[in-house]
């Protein structure tokens, strides 16, 4: 199926598809360790893999741009291999990113991001850049919204790095990615800080990810397969596309200045 | 009861305080519009009153520092009187306060926010603080905890601002902040672009309040209470409470370095 | 008597207030050791305090924002509790707020500030915003202005820190920020390299207030009492009360560009 | 040949590496317009593609890190699709990676650099990650070091940039990234203020690129094959390659520190 | 007499200087319009040479480095010439200087300022650079001190730029600054903005120059001369050269840290 | 010969040089050890003779601004006296002077460099600000392209500081700055790192000047003279006159927006 990707494409073929495009995609990644059985590339290789499958459904209106490759990972910077950026160099890279789109004529952007790490920084970005910029940016974690998948075939507690969900991905987009004669499932440390600070406890925080598992896994990766793949990334895909159509056909209404006479 | 508000201490004070005191709590709330029925100073006003509430239960372990009274609130600033800070300059108020605290031996502090706006910031901070001060950083939505309460007294689908769940707080913590005789529902846009990135959407981004909602509410404030307050307020402090003094206790066990031979 | 406060307010009203505000007050403080026998907060409180009374006289033609309640202290950081801002905080968080009030049609700001560590960065900040931000911004020390209160009733050769007139203001602004059984002169450190810098000498610089001070506190607290705070506030309030409406009615003709021959 | 790819490795892996490695190298590409003939990842991959190669000659004293996919290229924004950062940004990316490598024992890098633009900023970057992190930190073009292949095989004047030679290089390491059936010569802009810029001339400066091209070529493309990127692109690594074999023996002499009486 | 200029001398040269030098002058001065009677360098070519002759005085325990020749002068940005640094910028030079000297062992610094819009940012910077340099940055401005020479010679109400001090001193150290056929009084706006917010009003903030003077001149510069000049200079010198043999002096005592007991 | 210097006209005076001046000179130099025989101020008096002369050979079209006279030198910091700026404090200090400039009229600059360790900071100073505030900015290394002139006299093969061509520019400029009874050759430290870091090899990078230089120059001074000082510096003004001339000359052309049917 066709696509727009930038990395593939020659200026006059750019030229040629900014007539139809209405939407930049940025896979937004990470380098960081994956435990023993994923490449540290798996962030950045999938959030690339699912811009290019979202911008065969959403064909000619979106184009993906190169992928941020790097991001922020400081809680994994005591395994070897990872590279950290600072909240704030992503945050350059982006703006950067959305100046050189806006003067090709494209004011609506896409934070496609597979790291739970730069979701801080996304939120930021898309808020900055609305009044500096005077763009509308949006940002999403790749398979986050393949809610029934999920529920059917996710059995850890705990999982979301290098687990099954993650290697079952892998699994369906890039399978490279994953050592199969390696995989183990998280070796979780109990009765750690980090357990009072999981999502939906009272208390949120910054720990590091050999507090909470020795091999830099969570979850049951050895569960993962091509077909929990397959049925995660295509029900997110489908949500997504549904997203980004929902989104351009609102903004073909433009938004009123508020109305002065608001609460009259 | 007791309790160390830094607010109200002279230093020899602060001294003989910080012989017991292990972690700091830092209210951060905002400066914006609460629709017609509440002060704009609202989540300053929550935070600073919950931040002395939980220092009543934990003292003495805990002391309070000055509010942050103004928040990241750029959605809100097409209603007349919303200040709001860049997320750069929060950080940097942020990043001056944990360094005097740090001067004065406190290496815990708990970022206690009122506000939404305010919570990538926050995370963003702990984050950073951890690499570059040395300290241990958290951050928790004051009543966020308190889900028995909400999931029983809230019923509309749409809230957060403004609302029932707010104007109860406010009966209970800081009655001057709500004007009864101005109770009004959440004059609600529907059909807008902001439907699609609500939480638990595919797809996140910025909006601006305006898009939402005409009169700057959401949900129905009418509906509030000073029993509802009690029963949200109350329920978020155990739950605050008790994971303040979870983390309190586990720190005395330091963390290890990750062990070498962690993947034999 | 009646004024905008910024805290106080709904959006509905700050938006029927802005048909006659004219400039906006930021109450600036800091929160830092005053000795002894006055709470850290001292002036954050005070500049609130004679914000709220410098509104009341100049009604309606101005509002008051909420109050900057740390500052620029290291000089106070070696004792107990001072919360410090780095001179680039601090102009930050006025760069964002007089950004914010802009917004609401606001151009014209003081900063009402009640601690002369901030002094330098106010002069830089009215200079910079001036020429990034098409705003004019003044500042002014709370009560420099009362210069015959002063001489009548301040003995101290060296007074300005939580001595008889701070003490004095309190009581008459703000009493429960004074520890009346506490009251103490303050410990002077003779033959200092503090005195060689004291305003008036050839070579200013920085100083540790711990190098000036044992007891964090200087001039003679137990002199102080509510008729000179009186005395002082009132004509402090007197001059700039005059000086802001001065400014107000100069404001009325447009300042003209520099005419090309005026040097002819 | 074997070699050390971060993308491809598990942190285990990694670790294992580092028992051997001494230099990281570090890709640094573009994304930017490179005419009508090839893709706009041209720079990103070819400089990918050298580090490989060249981590393979230096098996197992380097490895290579994530590619900087993006770089300085504000010249070419004016054709479609270029996305460029700016010197700053590059800077702040190139810092957190060594940042990052020196965590994990790594205090030799070498920025491998594709495009031209780029040069300035890394030449910076090596001055000041010196100063700042103490590392040592090298860069080198690619190719620029194949003197007697470019002598023998480009016969254009001008040349650079989507010429001969970069066509040359890319069948040799990456042909995906040329369209064979739309090479065409550089469309000069003759007479232009570029060329009183060009390099050996007294002044230097920015201009655009469409300043000098009509088709964002120069040099002939059509001339370019297979023969001449193999040789070109050898004699680049056997440079490089005895040049990073030198600096890594070098270093094994701790340099002393400025001896005192060197003036004697 | 001999002195200590860093401009003038080679590295040999400074090595063995250093053995007796234990503070650094850096003069400060601006690029700024000066009205139609003195050269814009004025101020850099008089903190130069202020900075000379106090070199001499305080000889070997002083030397002096290159001149900030370019200052904080927006309100002169009208008048056609003036070259201004934002205050970040001056702070950054600042900066970098004290971090060289210090790395000469030099780490007390006085910053000599003859232009009043520098003082701001020379005060934020000697509190800054003790915090973040371990150094003791102490600032003056060059004739500020000569008080009674001021009193005994200067009769202009409004003085202070390009007035009769100003020329006095030029005419004693730099008399080429000077162009005595065009000497004019300044020519003054009367009824301006500016009258309310020149020192000792309760209000400062900042304004363009032309809103003050037409000519760009206050004072009457006709009565300068030599001897007026010579009185200035040689009373300031005295000053300035007793207090920074004061200062030197203390330093041989170490500033003890605060100790515990202080307010026993 | 008659030129226009900033640092010695008044206001009145540039005002009327405006009407004809289109370009400002901007020398740039550093304060850095230049061995035993020059002074440390070598660079910036070079770099503001050269600006004077090529302004005699421009007149009336240029100007010339105060000189930067400290630069980018942390190779040189382990010799007494150097004082360098970062990369970064360059940069705003040129951006200042260049907003400065701009508002009086003057959209084309030249930085008229005498340091090497500056060049990368003006190529990016160039870019920068071509899209940050709309001018044309140049930089040339102030006798670079007096090729005939090096090929006839000098006969070193290492050269470029404080070597017969420098001592050679300053017997003819700045006589001053030489000490003739002092002139010896470089003192090279043979076989180190940075023999393969010079241009011309494969790969660069940052090393100390005492790695290559044990008294701080290179080449051989002894060998340089008035004469071959004139006849370099004559050569490059000749070809900097030349060019500025040519740069101003098409730049009456004003530059077409590309258009859009480039590459049809």
């Amino acid at each position: 199926m066709e696509s727009y990707l930038l990395t593939e494409m020659t200026w006059p073929e750019v030229e040629a598809a900014l007539k139809t495009v209405k939407l930049a995609i940025v896979p937004v990644g990470a380098h960081e360790q994956h435990g023993p059985h994923m490449n540290e590339s798996c962030d950045a290789v999938l959030a690339t893999e699912m811009a290019k499958h979202l911008a065969q459904r959403l064909h000619p209106l979106v184009l993906v741009t190169p992928t941020v490759n790097m991001g922020v990972s400081p809680h994994h910077l005591n395994f070897p291999g990872t590279i950290s950026l600072r909240p704030e160099t992503l945050l350059a890279v982006l703006r950067d990113m959305v100046v050189s789109l806006k003067r090709h004529g494209i004011d609506k952007v896409l934070f496609l991001n597979s790291h739970g790490g730069n979701q801080g920084t996304l939120g930021l970005a898309c808020a900055s850049f609305a009044q500096e910029l005077e763009v509308d940016c949006y940002y999403a974690k790749t398979t986050a919204s393949a809610k029934q998948a999920m529920k059917a075939h996710i059995s850890s507690t705990l999982f979301g790095h290098s687990c099954e969900r993650e290697v079952s991905e892998a699994y369906y987009l890039a399978p490279h990615l994953v050592r199969p004669e390696r995989l183990v499932k998280g070796d979780i440390v109990h009765g750690g800080r980090w357990e009072g600070m999981r999502p939906g406890n009272p208390i949120q925080g910054f720990y590091r990810y050999e507090e909470m598992t020795r091999n830099g896994c969570i979850g049951d990766a050895t569960q993962g397969s091509y077909e929990i793949g397959k049925a995660i990334v295509e029900e997110a895909l489908d949500e997504l596309g549904a997203a980004v159509r929902a989104l351009l056909s609102d903004s073909t209404d433009p938004q009123p200045a508020r109305e002065r006479e608001l609460a009259g």
